[in-house]
């Protein structure tokens, strides 16, 4: 079955993503999907910037929520959310901002520490082309079985 | 002088505001700004939206982000911030997502519960058109006076 | 039903509160509790303190958890988990802190203000005797219903 | 001096910990103190459980705040606000927690993933005595240079 197998499910995945409106409109690119694990980044333009001239705090939220979403989305636990129709939603979001983004891409790799049956601590850190760490991010990710059966 | 003047000062933000590129590129829209509080919106776009089809968790976070750095520009403290030609930066940013929001405008409404002299909390919550409470957040704001004399 | 009297539901969760050896341990007293409000307040003694001789940022900590839990205690949704012998688990606790404390009573007031169906959003202000904030407080707290009829 | 020499001052704060009042009072125990690591634990005791039987999560937001206090202690930009006479202080406190704690110790291992000049960033994680997660911790701590010359 199509869903069951990693790499068609990853190449729908990354096929999706690319065509996502959101991603497109501020130029997110999904790099990576794995099971529990992702990378995405964002090369820094002129609309993406703050009233500093460095790439936005919304922007870079954004790349840490889209990264955490992407790698939960190969994880045993959401493959029953989806074949049950269920749904995946972000209790919460934190971004600490540790150093400014001037150029080139901010780049986010999300890992999963902790999947449980309904709640999942996701974590998030961005780094620079020079791999000089932005940001770190966390968030809180619950999960819940739908009725559909398969 | 212009700046110590509020309506003055007011007009100019606003005017910056209805300009600046990433506001454009979302939609988002600077709707009040006073001195400690701030209000600024965005519509539903479909390109706004995650895999749900409701607002992205990135997009609202950045509206929070937006506005509560609109509910800082009027204060006295980033006034002297602007006037050293310092700087204002978000230590963090936090959101909590309490519904979906599925159509019409999410409305922020940001406050500074705590101004310090170098870190500010400032607190934010977003509703949907019926009034409905969609997120709540929060940011720590720290302020650097510049060198540049007046 | 003892438990559908709210005065009696008071008198009971005061006197619990009056007998919980770590409120005991601390020195934490709860003053007032009503549904989606409480309030709780701690003394600061020699061995509350931290090095800098201020109380302890985790005795804080703990007394907003105290006063987010309080807060809980008489409300609806909470009464439907105590009747099906459900349970109430914290799933995170945020608190920034604002100023040193260095005398008197810490006292916490907590609110509620998003009673969801299994997420509730909790927040909470610490001040001083002079009334002055000390310390803000979050919490996302999960309601889970039991089995048991009543 | 003294201070310089990494035994020398290992011992001195280990044995700061182990007199610490806050400390004697929850049984919290320093077991480990390390340029930007630390480890500290507290074994469960009746008067440190919630009304569920558990570690109350104040208790374990307590130990975290120890724990990421005494894993800042060793390095040199802690050395530099000793020498200086400045401070160190806590502006917020997070803990996200994962499963409850029914017996033995909890036990956190506190790291500093960034180090900047006036905010450090600090993680941490609290295990049970079979290494399951307990909870997931995180700070942001403020250095501010005092005006002692050495």
């Amino acid at each position: 079955m199509a869903d069951n197998d990693p790499e068609k499910l990853r190449a729908k995945l990354k096929d999706f993503a690319a065509r996502f409106p959101l991603f497109n409109l501020l130029g997110v690119e999904v790099v990576e999907v794995n099971p529990g694990v992702a990378k995405a980044r964002v090369l820094l333009r002129d609309d993406l910037k703050n009233a500093n001239g460095v790439m936005h705090g919304g922007v870079i939220a954004t790349l840490i929520d889209i990264s955490i979403a992407q790698a939960m989305l190969m994880t045993d636990e959401f493959g029953r959310v989806r074949d049950t129709r269920g749904s995946m939603t972000s209790v919460d979001l934190r971004v600490k901002y540790l150093r400014p983004l001037s150029a080139g891409y901010a780049t986010c790799v999300a890992t999963i520490p902790h999947l449980g049956k309904r709640l999942c601590h996701a974590s998030a850190i961005v780094s620079s082309d020079e791999g000089k760490p932005i940001a770190l991010g966390d968030s809180t990710v619950m999960l819940t079985l739908g009725d559909a059966a398969r």
